[in-house]
């Protein structure tokens, strides 16, 4: 049955925060969204936001990026989606692939990275898992949210080369690969539209360009105005309901001011996800192995930063160890906001270390969350830590939180005292960090000879770190995010966050590591990097170019006396491009598991369509074509193997016009002919300065950036305004 | 008589490249307008644009600057308006106020600083000197032309406050101050617009928001479409004629596209200009005394860097003195393109110094300009150093030109060895540089004990060395622009000159030394630096309010046994600021001489109007109240004395609106009592979600960037969509 025009407005908004509307006469149920993205946060009672239903609590996504491993993010995507079917959940609110812009960005604990194709393969391994269950992705939050303040309605002001190459990049690769049910548009402006009105954002690229078959949701208020909203190509406003906007859409096609064909196309896509949903199966889980898999995948997300002297791991027997840190014991597990989980369980690091290691574990708290340097809580530590023989510190951030970006990227001073008085009496000293976000490591951990960045790791956390302290677990996590030396350092520091509702993304391309790298700057821990307690060593690359991109293979020897996994990564740099290009760009990676003593050769693929640059001129990517530099490497700075490789460019002509400057029209063939013959014409004829500075290579020079239509004006010039379409026709 | 259109569209084109068209029979004679800005450039024949009549090459701009003394500006003014005089030149083409964005820009020679203040007050002295002698000044090129690469069509993307704050700001100072008879818009596009065409440049601030007077001529060939032009605020296209373009004008009038009014004042202004050239005194000038002020001019100009273990003077007696460059006997003297002077002398280096050194002075040219290093030609040199008591090394740029940008800041190769071999053998080394823009120094600067920044010293730069290497000049230039360690460090570095037409200016308002400051970056000589033969004690600094700005008062005594001069220098900074500033902008600067064992008190203002910032939310200059940091140095990183000063800020309010934040309502006092009342008037009533969260202070938090309109179309929301007008009004 055929739903009326009223009927469609209804559904195209929500039924309350968790529903969508549902209509009764035509067989339309409602169905439940409810938050993600690590876990599935059904809210538990009216007028609660912050307490759910409880859920597997797995690693936010700061955490599960830096296992850089796909197949785990598969594997969580699977088991979020069991959980979704347990709570009859239609479709699960993530992933989040916003690019870390800034190390402030209050909401980086959601998201992946600072690159956009690392963010783009473990997001779209995500979405595969979960919609493998017949649950629905929401890929969000589309697109350039990356920033807290002022997010309702602050524009980010971003040129459309970086757009394209860094911000939509990984929005792109999801839809293409995973075809997410949803799209979540974001909150903020873009270039001065609101996302949720943004025509080409949501109906050009998303749709046009890229294929997308799925719904365009709102994120929970960023509706302006419905029919803008609508005829831009967003299908659900979130939540509801709101009847004065449903009025507003049927008004708005009585006057023909929005096509019915639009609302209606709306209100198709809603009951298609509708129905989509009903083919769920029922479903349930173990929480237990969720919990198992939550451990798993927070070991492997544990970055082992600095290890002097194989500090780590520690001896479960043997020693006395001292455990510093509040932390230790109430565990810093995932940030604040929209995604906040009540877990099935929770693991604390004290609880797990005390149960692995057979000698004595002390532990003194050190300082309090929220709280001043304590002198009688420090005194109490370094008591301790005098008399262990390793000591083992737990620190990190105290707020991080949707709807508020940070202002520092350092540790309190309570904590950074903590640090400092028990490395100083204890030469045995790690420092494990819990974060949603980088901190600054510099100067202090130039004082202690190891150094675990622990993120945010969700509910098995603690005994994950555990894992790692005593070598259950070889850590192979890597950094999917700069650690600069400092905030200052930053690409983004200039720019961030904003005034006045504006913010210019003002280091364009240059987002992360490639902002670093082009400045050639100093950094404390670079991009990609992470130690192991083996060591691997790479033999002599080798690639080669095929239709659908570049093959690169490359030996990998574990050297030690341990199983491991090495992560090895490809960046790809194109000297002398014709345009600016990063150093080097993330454009493959692998996590290899490789035996001790043994060689395993790691196959990577780079897509061709990840070399593709977007050209502002022909409103197109392109590949161009040229020796490709292929550097494999253990971290972006820890490069291994180096190989070249030749890969043939798109058939790509900027044509000549009457705007086209002289050197332009020299710099191509076909008009230097043209151009040259005009020259030569009018040398015969022509008299006065600017003959005379065609012939002269000195003025001539100063002549390159003329366009010819500019030249034609000129008294004396060899061109005519009548001759330049001719030039035009014959040149192209 | 009334001219008729035809005859006021031919007057708004030249009749050749260095003439304005006149009507016989209306007795409006031709004029001459002629390039500058540091000399008189008559073109001498026909077809040749690069020799000219004979005239006085001062000091360029990039020299000029490093006095930071207006006073030596209004003198060449003046000696400029003399040699125009002389010429008949009605208008000279110059100053050219860009800011130096990069230190990469081919025309930087002709520019001033990477400062507007700096460039705003030199720029005015210069423009009335010269116009104090009945010429006109062109104050070029308006706006944002801060590069060569693609001139004729680049858009130099920017935002409003730093194009505000920054780029115009020169110009604004000029024209406030000086009233020019002309600016020459520039040939680039400003965020899409080609400046020849950008009404809201050329029209509405310009003439509306500055009260500029006098006539817009455009740069040579900047002119796109004469009628878009007119409309948009040009008067004037050069060169001409342009008998097509001058007949689209009479068209365009006739058919009602350009209103007639709009024609004919373009014309009165032509003709205003050309009447005030009639008034012009004739005149004469002597070569001789020129001669004498480029040269006290050029030697105020040199910057000393280095001066380790005082080498520096060297004695004109009882040393054998080696010196060693080509440029010491083919001096740079200035850079290429419309600003090239034939000048009436030049003097070298060399001749120079051998006049004023009484001991055995010695030659070796050690690298050919052009050529690769040369083992015979430093085999040469590194003889004569070594048998030399002190030695002088000229080095410096090789190619710096209108239309064309640098691609690097190295020293030639060839010249860098030359550096190396002397200084290896000869330890009282100098080197003298000649450059018309930064050159990297770090870190071949760390092997030799004496630097000498020389620039592009015009033609008495070679007497102006001479006078500063013995020390019959004290040298007293500072840095009107940075000098980095390695380019990669530069603000501009990431965006630098762009692509496919678009140049975004990503640093924002953090150019030169505003960049470099914000992110505590290293630097190898600072802005605003400079040392002296003679040393200065500063005493304690005091500050006054008044109501046209700041006073500031600071003794200075010279504590040597030299007369001296002293630029003190006095930067601003607002800690606490709502807005995003650098953290210190140099807003008052004075050059004072001071006798050996004197001290003077440097007295120096801070006009109120330079305190303001743009607030693009008002559309206005705002003066924020409070405490300013008034930070008075020797440079921007030499700060001797501090003093604050509480300034009243102005009248600002930002009209709260429905689309204003919830934390924005709670923000403005009356807001707050407004919203408030009406929070807790729902509390009773309202249930569910918002009115939960608006209860929580958690959730509060995530609620304060809310539009108070968003607010309104929650479910359960506090607030009524029908009740924001009520509120607004009540809140206003």
């Amino acid at each position: 049955m055929a739903l009326s025009a009223s009927e469609q407005a209804a559904i195209t908004s929500g039924k309350d925060f968790w529903h969508t509307e549902g209509v009764e006469s035509a067989g339309i149920p409602s169905v439940t969204v409810t938050d993600g993205p690590h876990g599935v946060r059904m809210q538990a009672g009216e007028g609660d936001l912050l307490t759910g239903v409880p859920a597997t609590c797995f690693p936010p996504a700061v955490a599960s990026a830096s296992t850089w491993d796909p197949d785990l993010l598969r594997r969580m995507g699977e088991a979020l989606g069991d959980e979704c079917r347990a709570q009859e959940v239609a479709v699960l609110l993530g992933p989040g692939v916003n690019l870390k812009r800034s190390p402030l960005g209050g909401r980086n604990f959601e998201y992946f990275s600072e690159d956009p194709l690392l963010t783009g393969l473990l997001a779209t391994a995500w979405v595969r898992g979960l919609q493998s269950k017949g649950v629905g992705a929401s890929l969000k939050h589309f697109a350039v949210n990356s920033q807290e303040t002022d997010r309702m309605r602050i524009s980010a002001d971003v040129d459309e080369r970086t757009l394209r190459e860094m911000y939509l990049r990984a929005f792109h690769k999801v839809v293409t690969k995973a075809q997410p049910w949803t799209v979540m548009c974001a909150y903020n402006k873009i270039n001065g539209v609101y996302a949720s009105e943004h025509h080409w954002l949501l109906t050009e690229v998303l749709r046009g360009e890229w294929g997308f078959e799925g719904l365009v949701v709102s994120d929970w208020g960023a509706v302006v105005d419905r029919v803008e909203a609508l005829a831009a190509g967003l299908d659900l406003t979130m939540p509801g309901p709101d009847a004065a906007g449903d009025q507003a859409l049927v008004d708005a096609v009585e006057k023909g001011r929005l096509a019915a064909e639009t609302l209606r196309t709306s209100a198709e896509r809603v009951q298609r996800m509708i129905r989509k949903a009903g083919e769920r199966p029922a479903g349930d889980y173990d929480a237990d192995a969720h919990h198992a898999l939550a451990r798993e995948i927070a070991a492997r997300a544990i970055v082992l930063l600095k290890n002097d002297d194989d500090l780590l791991p520690l001896p479960t027997e043997g020693i006395t160890v001292g455990v510093f840190g509040e932390f230790a014991r109430t565990p810093r597990h995932q940030g604040g906001g929209s995604s906040q989980i009540t877990p099935t369980r929770l693991d604390d690091a004290l609880t797990e270390i005390t149960a692995l290691s057979s000698g004595p574990v002390r532990f003194a708290p050190g300082y309090t969350v929220d709280g001043e340097t304590d002198e009688a809580l420090l005194a109490e530590a370094v008591e301790i830590a005098r008399s262990s023989d390793a000591a083992i510190v737990f620190v990190g951030s105290v707020h991080e939180t949707e709807g508020a970006d940070r202002d520092s990227i350092d540790l309190p001073a309570a904590q950074l005292a903590l640090i400092e008085r028990v490395a100083a009496v204890n030469p045995m000293t790690t420092v494990v960090l819990s974060n949603g976000a980088v901190i600054a490591t510099r100067p202090w951990d130039e004082k202690v000879p190891a150094l675990i960045e622990g993120w945010l790791l969700g509910q098995a956390g603690g005994s994950a770190i555990a894992d790692v302290l005593f070598g259950r677990v070889n850590p192979s996590g890597r950094l999917a995010e700069t650690i600069p030396v400092k905030l200052a350092d930053h690409p983004s520091y200039l720019d961030f966050p904003g005034e006045h509702g504006h913010v210019r993304y003002g280091e364009g391309l240059h987002v992360g590591y490639r902002g670093f790298d082009a400045r050639g700057q100093e950094v404390a821990y670079p991009f990609g990097f992470g130690l192991s307690y083996t060591t691997f060593r790479y033999g002599t690359a080798r690639a080669s170019a095929a239709e659908g991109g570049v093959e690169v293979r490359v030996p990998v020897t574990n050297t030690g006396a341990r199983d491991g996994r090495e992560v090895v990564q490809v960046y790809v740099s194109l000297p002398g491009s014709r345009v600016r290009r990063a150093p080097r760009e993330l454009k493959a990676f692998a996590s290899v598991p490789v035996a001790a003593g043994e060689t395993v050769e790691a196959r990577l693929t780079i897509e061709r369509e990840d070399l593709a640059y977007w050209d502002t001129r022909l409103g197109q990517w392109i590949v161009e074509g040229g020796e490709y530099v292929l550097q494999v490497g253990s971290s972006s700075r820890d490069i291994r193997a180096t190989v070249t490789v030749h890969v043939a460019g798109d058939p790509a002509r900027v044509p000549l016009t009457a705007e086209s400057s002289v050197g332009e029209w020299f710099a191509d063939p076909r008009g230097a002919e043209v151009l040259g013959a005009a020259f030569a014409a009018a040398a015969g004829e022509a008299e006065g300065i600017m003959s005379a500075m065609t012939a002269n290579p000195e003025m001539l020079m100063m002549l390159g950036s003329l366009p010819l239509s500019r030249m034609a004006t000129f008294p004396g010039s060899p061109l005519n305004a009548g001759d330049l379409d001719k030039l035009v026709e014959a040149a192209n």
